[in-house]
């Protein structure tokens, strides 16, 4: 059995505790928060026993009973601390995603974890995880070729909050979307070179207060620099129930293409597509499932960090890699 | 540079000498045949100077000038005599396809490569390779869902042999075509169990002899064991001209898809596709940058035989880990 510790009880750390139900070699053996212990109540996890609920500070005395911590924090502000203060204690898994910021965060981490002689996977997930994967296997299969990332449709948290910022707004939802017939061209006998924006819409959703005025709020979205100014972006006004109703979940999604050529006139397309009901839950187990990986690496002597492009596939599955090559190879 | 041998100079063979001209860290080195060299003019491949054609007896003599030998016979004859023949002596990498023997196939170059102190990719290409990568990380990722897999619109070599014995035949060539309706089954929110002959039309292609009978041939086709008894078989009759003109080219291509649920009513449908204009040429480019990651995991230590669930996916491009983090990730 491998022993899971989550850090951090949102989204993410709801949905491993699910992930790890449905891997019957994974025992979730704690649940480590910032918040009062006293007020979670976490669902049972088959075993019979309630999973226990520890103040984050008193981590580290966990550190001889779990084999992996899966750290379900912000990249924002609670990875670039929390990823090398338990790196230095625990094999670790994360999903920091702050693109721009992750070599520095690799070589921090990377650091703690040799320090600690532990092994951490940085920016696992999809975007950056999976789709990370993708492009690196297509790209290297059909060098001579161009690569495009879709994302959505789905919801963006950003996008979301920068619309709720705006005075008269009470609630917002934005959805990017591909742009269909961008998809047909990155797929087509002749893929055209296409920005970020000439890629993807933006609809928002928006709950107005009452008496502001939606013109003005309107106008003030679709004129916002860098989140909206340059895309095709519509604005729906909504209200408090349709938001509840038809905007609580947090779906996602998109696809990598890669459109390449291995001689004149001979046209190889590769794709790889997610679409996902819950964005989170599926971070979640992406997570999970590299835990396993990280687990069986650190057994065979390494430490350090790693990314997703370290990870032999196989090590992802509780078979064996003699079972998976009669089986599944 | 890494130094590529190649073995066979069928389709595949071809494939990866165009494939080598496009990784700028690789040179092809020598070509091994069976065949009189002096029947052999090798396409120049931009060094300026020849590139060796080696009868295959003299092979070995090359073991200290060839890093890695890529071996593109077929799995029926050639791969079952040469896989451990040349993993003795060489790094290797193969395409060997014929699933149910993996296992046994495995082990025989295993051994031999061990013994040679060589490392060898058994079992690569899109189907065995890409694909498998994709069920096994699909299905780690989703414990709980189900795999589907198909494959087409593309030529299958095996069955369009089929219908060549059929007396009265000149030429025939057999597409595997998906069934529209079940693949949207497969990424629909309740995906049937789907066996093989459920997803997938055989179309057939056939020159008959001048004055053969026609529904003869066809009635023998359609009611072929194991081939086409059990699915939806076209069959067309074509001219000569016409199957020199239409269906000279080798498409193939598929979907791997595996649609699960994270929690109840959460689906997550992850998808990896492909649409090949050359079947050989993709399974080439495939052979190649694998053989890229070979060459470092040899580096690295490794030996015995290995499959591509085994290859860190970083390892199969030029680019370093460190600038794969900054720019792919």
């Amino acid at each position: 059995m491998i022993n899971i510790g989550i850090v951090g009880y949102g989204n993410l750390g709801k949905g491993v505790m699910k992930a790890c139900r449905s891997h019957p070699d994974m025992r979730l053996k704690a649940l480590f928060t910032r918040r009062n212990p006293a007020d979670i109540i976490l669902p049972d996890q088959g075993s019979g026993k309630p999973v226990p609920v520890v103040p984050i500070e008193q981590a580290l005395d966990w550190h001889d009973r779990i084999d992996v911590m899966i750290l379900c924090g912000g990249s924002a502000k609670d990875l670039p601390e929390q990823g090398p203060h338990f790196a230095s204690a625990f094999n670790t898994v994360d999903s920091f995603d702050t693109h721009a910021k992750i070599p520095e965060y690799f070589r921090r981490v990377d650091e703690a974890a040799r320090q600690g002689g532990n092994l951490s996977l940085v920016s696992s997930g999809w975007d950056p995880g999976l789709f990370s994967l993708a492009r690196v296997l297509f790209g290297s299969v059909l060098p001579d070729g161009q690569d495009f990332t879709f994302w959505g449709r789905g919801v963006s948290q950003g996008h979301s909050d920068a619309i709720r910022r705006i005075p008269g707004v009470v609630d917002a939802r934005q959805y990017t979307q591909p742009v269909e017939r961008a998809v047909a061209a990155a797929r087509s006998d002749n893929p055209p070179a296409m920005t970020t924006r000439e890629k993807h819409l933006r609809e928002c959703f928006v709950v107005a207060e009452e008496g502001a005025d939606r013109e003005t709020i309107r106008q003030a979205i679709v004129t916002m620099p860098h989140y909206f100014a340059d895309y095709d972006t519509s604005v729906t006004f909504v209200s408090h129930a349709e938001m509840a109703e038809q905007h609580a979940a947090l779906p996602h999604g998109g696809f990598v293409i890669r459109n390449g050529k291995t001689s004149d006139g001979t046209r190889q397309v590769a794709e790889f597509s997610l679409r996902l009901d819950s964005n989170p839950e599926f971070t979640s187990s992406v997570l999970t499932a590299y835990a396993r990986a990280i687990y069986q690496m650190r057994l065979d002597g390494r430490t350090g960090a790693v990314t997703v492009l370290d990870v032999p596939p196989g090590l992802l599955s509780p078979k064996s890699a003699e079972e998976l090559r009669a089986t599944l190879l």
